[in-house]
């Protein structure tokens, strides 16, 4: 993607060919900033903190650290103790796991003096495959956009709702969720995006809208309570949402408040999609989506937010008087049976195991 | 309700017995200050405002309107324009309409000496049945929350969740959802209340959870987005709510969010109750709920907030870049079938029109 004419990915080397730069997503939308990872501990800080995130970003953040901390240390004990830093950092994104087990077994074999270059060849390719992921999800899923706007007559918008950011800052390039309308919008279909702000870090607010004026797509804030209502109005086309884990039977778990998104798209027979790459299936859960491990943040978030002042200052608030306490949980779980769709980079199926198996046939048992 | 010690209600003659007095809700939860109202257009000025809201508070504030209005003016243009005024601040509450035209027809046909003295008169009594209602209210649900602990064979907690305000600060006093919370609090049922923090003008984190500290009622403060999931984990005993206007059918239009929670509540078979005095049913709309107006405020409540910084300012801050548009609807509709019973203040009844005429039969045509 490009910001003010200069193509970025999300996550690059730095010219010295070994620093890894990546975008502070905290800034945005207020400043453009990148920085430098040096270390492993910096990697974990950076997941942790939410400077990355999206489960792609997460897991090619991941790969990276590891590959620093194998330059500093090449050891088994410091591989152990960077993949256990680096997965304790958030527990529900699928990708992270997926991608410190591909670098591991990728090194764990080799020689030690092998393994940083391997390791850092390692997460290039994952970086790389996302983006080719990505890409054929906006493939795929600009076709259905497509058709939508053909079956309703070319109406003068297609309106699209999406929650929190799955877009080109939540992977490596391209976005899950937005790739189908980046890609659907350079072929003509006139996009109107209705963006969830999706407290309390507002992803929506802050960086999906950012992400879609850099690129001219038409679209509009609406807090996370007015999605409902709009479906009721009829001025929501179809629902495209990211996913941090699916499980094998197509169970959904996102960006909390995405169930509620998906029960008003069912009760008003809008079609519900989730865009994915493979490596945020959990192949392991074929059963109860309980399973998936939720991630409970800290209040903080709920009680205080930051902006910025209309003399330019990045201010802190309060919004809760300090005697009362507040929950912030992260994520929750949408069941396959609202799901209208998965578009994956092999095209889009069924939310259910069998539709799954049908595109991912080697994963049966 | 008492505040550290002293009772008040949200609105009230001053000393000098014409003044009209407030509690500057804009200010709360940083801040708890009484301002006085001495002109229509001051009355006018704060119910637009915000800094009394909830549709009985609404009511109230219309009708003392009125009252400062012939105070100035007895005549029947300054009646008239007086009304134009109220009934045009807030398009969607029916306890306005309703109070406004109950002072009208209390005082058109007086010579116009008599009127300001009636007027006061009407908006006193307004009040007073505002708290009879919902003292009403709360006995009624008091049982309902009640049986309901005793269903559950008396969980440590009853956990209740709630949306907007729909408490002493949005009625003349005791609230109309938070009521029953209060009176079966009172009565030895050990609650816990889920507080929707309610975006955009978070009166959930800044009233609701305000006005349940100064109860001492056991809370937590949620992003709007959380409920689904806490619903599906068995963390929600019971939804109350308020309501703007409640349609002849049983159609409850509330604070937008509202349908939202309705839906996860019949997803995961949570009872979802709404409790309102009658002045808020419009008996007038049978058939589409679609005829309820449905406010569409000013876009900077969704891309500003205001909060409290560590060292005590009050700062405003923007959440979105410059560049992206916003939209902030304050209302939705959520269809009679998702509400499992109205609780009135005659008792509680099903959202049918049935069930409404059972309770109001002078209302059947």
């Amino acid at each position: 993607m490009k910001v003010d004419g200069v193509p970025y990915r999300t996550i690059w080397l730095a010219d010295d060919g070994w620093r890894v730069s990546i975008i502070d997503q905290n800034q945005l939308p207020h400043a453009f900033v990148s920085i430098e990872l040096e270390t492993v501990e910096d990697a974990a800080h950076a997941i942790k903190e939410m400077m990355v995130r999206g489960a792609p970003l997460i897991g090619a953040t991941g790969a990276y650290g590891l590959a620093l901390a194998l330059r500093q240390d090449p050891s088994n004990a410091s591989l152990i103790a960077a993949y256990d830093l680096l997965i304790n950092t958030r527990p529900t994104a699928q990708n992270l796991s997926w991608a410190l087990n591909s670098v591991h077994q990728g090194v764990g074999a080799l020689a030690e003096n092998d393994r940083a270059f391997a390791a850092y060849r390692r997460a290039a390719e994952i970086c790389d495959s996302d983006v080719e992921m990505c890409r054929s999800i906006g493939k795929h899923g600009a076709l259905l956009l497509s058709n939508l706007w053909e079956e309703k007559e070319r109406p003068l918008t297609l309106n699209v709702l999406t929650h929190c950011n799955a877009g080109w800052l939540a992977t490596v390039d391209w976005g899950t969720a937005l790739a189908p309308i980046y890609w659907a919008s350079d072929n003509g279909v006139p996009i109107h995006v209705w963006v969830d702000e999706t407290r309390p870090r507002n992803q929506g607010a802050s960086l999906t809208a950012w992400e879609l004026c850099k690129y001219g797509i038409p679209h509009t804030v609406i807090v996370d309570n007015a999605g409902g209502h709009l479906m009721q109005r009829g001025r929501v086309d179809v629902v495209l949402t990211g996913t941090d884990r699916t499980t094998a039977c197509g169970d959904v778990c996102n960006k909390v408040g995405t169930y509620l998104k998906a029960l008003a798209a069912h009760d008003n027979a809008v079609p519900f999609y989730v865009a994915l790459p493979s490596p945020s299936i959990d192949w392991s859960i074929t059963g109860g989506s309980d399973q998936i491990p939720i991630e409970e943040r800290d209040s903080y978030e709920v009680s205080h937010i930051s902006g910025q002042t209309d003399d330019g200052r990045i201010e802190t608030v309060r919004l809760i008087s300090e005697e009362s306490p507040a929950l912030n949980i992260a994520f929750d779980v949408t069941p396959a049976k609202y799901v209208s769709g998965l578009i994956t980079e092999r095209g889009i199926c069924e939310a259910s195991s069998k539709g799954l198996l049908r595109l991912y046939p080697e994963r049966a048992t």
